[in-house]
């Protein structure tokens, strides 16, 4: 495992990082909290918002999936998505809403260069984002899929969208290896 | 939720299907199990081979994160990876073992066609693939990261390398909306 060069906490903290912002909207599982952290670290994401009932650190399942990603990945907490949607669009980030609506996007066509700061919304296990947080959004992107229940664990609906934005992101920025 | 046009369990079992087996080995969280389930019955994936101590229906916590996708996706139990590795290669499946190792192969380097079936292996959440598994496959594909961990959570890995192949396919095959 050494040669995979894994970073201290202090120097994974320090590191280059993706422009992403992941927001999350009443995601009711502390678990999926927790491997989103893990997966933030993987790919080295700006930051994560925790918004509405979102669990947060410290946080003993979010611990027990994020396995000390909490500690890397920064992270900041926000009573609602629209607090965190403002915060992030000043900032210069594009609002990308992860949901199956019939205006939405197929994830494939994104494309976004490193000079694209992005913010993903993912929403509530059950109902999704909130429809007064899809109204703020600049675009609704939509993973393809069918079978029984047209449904990704949101866990992994976050994992395959960041993987989406970081394969484009490193023909330019190679920063992962 | 209707204009998603779900299929019922029945119908998700006859659709058109990826070529794309997924085969895991010795993984300790029926969860992961179960979340694999989701993934491939999202993505219309032919079948799953469950190895070694690998969890298999019925089992109450695939149930749990499955919800129902254990019905609607094809799937096998066999004793070793090696067996069923032996089964998908004589079905002309290419293995492909999703590890970090020092000849992996990056991820987006694959470009599949949906001529091309393949094999996904998978290994335990802690100790990864067996090294006598490696051994069978024909490649070893891995998903480029970084921080601290330099590992994502396996259902997540799982759905990543299953989107690859699925966003690969889907340029020719548009089986999914």
């Amino acid at each position: 495992m050494e040669e995979l060069e894994r970073k201290s906490t202090a120097e994974a903290r320090r590191a280059e990082k993706f422009p992403i912002v992941l927001i999350l909207e009443n995601i009711r599982s502390a678990y999926n909290v927790g491997s989103a952290f893990r997966t933030a670290d993987a790919f080295q994401v700006e930051a994560i918002y925790l918004t509405g009932y979102t669990a947060f650190p410290p946080h003993k399942e979010i611990r027990k999936t994020a396995l000390g990603a909490e500690d890397s990945v920064v992270w900041r907490h926000f009573p609602d998505a629209g607090t965190a949607i403002e915060r992030a669009r000043s900032a210069g980030y594009k609002i990308l809403a992860v949901e199956q609506t019939t205006e939405s996007q197929a994830l494939q066509s994104l494309h976004p260069t490193p000079e694209q700061k992005i913010a993903l919304v993912f929403g509530n296990e059950v109902t999704g984002i909130e429809s007064e947080t899809l109204l703020l959004a600049d675009a609704c992107l939509e993973i393809p899929q069918g079978g029984m229940k047209h449904s990704l664990n949101v866990a992994t609906a976050l994992g395959i969208a960041v993987w989406e934005c970081v394969r484009s992101y490193i023909k330019e920025k190679p920063i992962l290896k």
